[in-house]
C-alpha cells in the first residue's frame, strides 16, 4: 500500500483539510503517477457539497489530473517513468462491452468506476486528483504532448474531451454554422476546439463581458441571447454548456435544417421542450458525457498541434474553500488549477 | 373556375355538410385529380373541430389523398390522363429555398401550403380531399404504383410518409433493432415498412389487444410498455406515434448507445425529459415532419414493390361525424377511407 497526502473535505459544508489517503500498490496493468497539476471542475464542488445526493466522506475530488510517471506495472507498455501524462473522470470501466469494445468507455454500463467517490473494482471509495499521487490502470491514462503545458492540460481532460466529443461527433468542421452556449471553463476550451476543426464557430452568452476573450480563442462572432428571434434557424450544431435551467425550446430554434442541439448540462429540474420546435427543421436534440480514452488522446494530440489549451487561475491547496464559492458564483475564467506541490504548506 | 361537392364542417361543434367549393382553373403546372378515396387522418379531427385554435371555416379536412388524373396543364411531364395519384399533407411550398431544393418540401419554411386550412399563394383558404376533386401543382402529386389499391393508398400519402421518413432518415436497416411506439394508423404502416428494410421490429403497445394484428403485419417482438426497465438499452431507433403526454424520459431508456428517439406526436404541453437520460448512451431525441415529394414518391413505390398498404375501413360520406368520434376515442383498426363517390348520396 502506498500513501499520500491529500486535500478532502469530511462532510458537506466541512472545509478542506489535509489527509493521507491510501493507493493499491502497482499492479502488472498499472501506473503510479506524480501529480503537477489537478484541474477544479464546477463537478468537484457538486461532489463535494453532496449536491448529487450520493457522496461518500472524506472525498479528495479531481477528475483533471496531470502529472508524470513514477512507476510502472510489468505488463504496461508504450509508457515510461518521466513521461508526462494525464487522468480524466474515469479510472476503470469493464473494459469487454460493447461500449468499452468501441472505445467508449465512458457509455460503459457494467463497471465504470469515477475517478473520485466511486468504487473501484476492490470495493474501495476512489479518491481523485486533489493529492500527490495516484495509482490507475494504463488503459485510462493519457499521454500529454510536450507542446502543451501541464497546468493549461490538465482541464483537458475533463473540459477538452467533453467538447470534443460532440464537436466531433456531430460534425464540427468547415462549411458547418457552430453556436458555443455559455463561454466558461468548458465553452473556453470548445470554442478553441470548434475554431481549430474549421467550424464557423459563434459564441452565445448572456452579456457582452466576454467577447474580447472569446474573440481571442478563435470565435467567429459573439452574440447574446437577449435576441434570440434573429438568430432563428442559422446553426447546424449547438453545444449547451449551461449548467442549469433555461428556455431550451427557444434556443432549439436556432437550429436550421437537420440541426442538432448537445445538452451537457444536468440542471435539477427536467428539461422542458415544446414538441412542435422539434419536428420543425427536423431538429436533434442529443446527451454527450465526456469520452472515451482513445478520444481522449486524440483530442491532446489535437490541442498540442492547435496550440489549444485551458485558461488558468493556478491556485494552491489551501485555496480551496474560497475557490469553491467563486465556482458556485461564476467567478471564474476559465478554469482553475491546483499546484499539487502546495498541499504540504496548507 | 371548376367546382366541386365537398363534405365541411361550418364550425368547431357543426355536423358535417355538403357543400360546393371551387378549384381554381388548371393552370400550366397543374393537376386535376377525380378524387377516389380521402383517408380521414385524426389530424383532420384536431383541425375541423379547431383543437390546434386556428382553423378558417368552412373547412374542407382531408390530406390523404388518392385518385385519378382527369386533365394536366401544358407544362406537366410525366403524367397522363387516367394516371392513378396522390396528394398528401402538402399542395405548394416556396419551391426555391434550400429544404425545397433538397426535396424537403415539408421542411420549407418560406411558403409552405398544406393541402388544407392552409392559405394558397391566391390567398384562398385551401379545401382537402374530402371532396369529389382537386387541382394541385404537379410538384406535389405522386404516382400511385398499379401494385397499389387506391382505398390502402391513400393513407400512405401522410402515415405512409410521417413513418417511411424517420426510419430511412435514422437507418432501420438488418442489424438495426427498431421499436414502433403505439400501434394504430401510423404504427401498423410503420412496422410493415421497418420490417421490409430489414430491420429488427418491435411493436411497444400498453396493451396485448394488438398483438395478433402487429406480428400478421410483420413485427418480430411485440412489447407491453407496463415494464420498461425490462427493455432498457435495447433499441437503436424508436418512432413514437403516440400523440398525448406519456413518461418520455422512461421511454428514452430503452434507447441503446447513440440510439435515437424520433417523437411525431404533438400532445398539448412541453415533452419533459430527465437531462441526465439523454447523457447516458449518448441518445438524442429528434422531431420528424411527414417528408418531401421525392421521399414520398419513393415510398409509394417502396410499398407497392413490398405489399406495404394500409388497413382500411372504408366509410361513406354520411358516416364522418361518427367517425371523428371514433377516432377521438381511438376506436379505429387501422385507418378511415371515405369513398369520395358517396358524397353525392350524402
Amino acid at each position: 500500500m502506498i500513501t499520500a497526502k491529500a486535500r478532502a473535505m469530511s462532510g458537506p459544508t466541512a472545509p478542506f483539510s489535509t489527509i493521507t489517503v491510501e493507493r493499491r500498490d502497482v499492479g502488472p496493468r498499472d501506473v503510479l503517477i506524480d501529480i503537477a497539476y489537478a484541474g477544479v471542475c464546477h463537478t468537484d464542488v457538486h461532489h463535494a457539497r453532496a449536491e448529487f445526493g450520493h457522496t461518500r466522506y472524506p472525498i479528495v475530488p479531481g477528475h483533471e489530473i496531470a502529472g508524470v510517471v513514477r512507476e510502472l506495472g510489468a505488463e504496461v507498455r508504450g509508457l515510461a517513468a518521466g513521461d508526462r501524462v494525464g487522468v480524466g473522470c474515469l479510472v476503470d470501466s469493464c473494459q469487454d462491452c460493447p461500449a468499452c469494445n468501441a472505445g467508449q468507455e465512458s457509455y460503459c454500463r457494467r463497471g465504470k468506476v469515477l475517478t473520485y467517490n466511486g468504487v473501484g473494482r476492490d470495493g474501495a471509495t476512489t479518491q481523485g486528483g486533489y493529492s500527490e499521487l495516484v495509482v490507475v490502470d494504463q488503459r485510462f491514462v493519457a499521454r500529454i504532448p510536450d507542446a502543451l503545458p501541464l497546468d493549461g492540460a490538465a482541464p483537458l481532460l475533463c473540459a477538452g474531451i467533453t467538447m470534443y466529443q460532440p464537436l466531433r461527433h456531430w460534425g464540427a468542421a468547415p462549411g458547418k454554422r457552430v453556436g458555443i452556449l455559455g463561454f466558461g471553463g468548458l465553452g473556453h476550451v470548445g470554442v478553441q476546439i470548434s475554431h481549430a476543426l474549421g467550424a464557423h464557430t459563434t459564441v452565445l452568452e448572456l452579456t457582452e463581458d466576454r467577447r474580447a476573450d472569446a474573440e481571442r480563442l478563435g470565435a467567429d462572432d459573439y452574440r447574446t441571447t437577449g435576441d434570440l428571434v434573429a438568430l432563428r434557424d442559422s446553426f447546424d450544431l449547438i453545444v449547451s454548456t449551461v449548467p442549469t435551467s433555461y428556455d431550451l425550446s427557444a434556443h432549439l430554434d436556432l437550429l436550421d435544417l437537420d440541426g442538432t442541439f448537445v445538452n451537457l448540462g444536468v440542471p435539477d429540474e427536467p428539461l422542458r421542450i415544446d414538441p412542435y420546435t422539434l419536428l420543425t427543421n427536423r431538429r436533434t436534440l442529443a446527451g454527450s458525457m465526456s469520452g472515451g480514452m482513445p478520444e481522449t488522446q486524440e483530442m491532446l494530440d489535437f490541442c498540442a498541434e492547435k496550440g489549444i489549451k485551458a485558461e488558468v487561475e493556478v491556485i494552491a491547496a489551501k485555496q480551496l474553500d474560497e475557490v469553491y464559492d467563486r465556482l458556485t458564483a461564476g467567478d471564474v475564467r476559465y478554469r482553475f488549477v491546483m499546484d499539487v506541490a502546495t498541499i504540504a504548506e496548507a
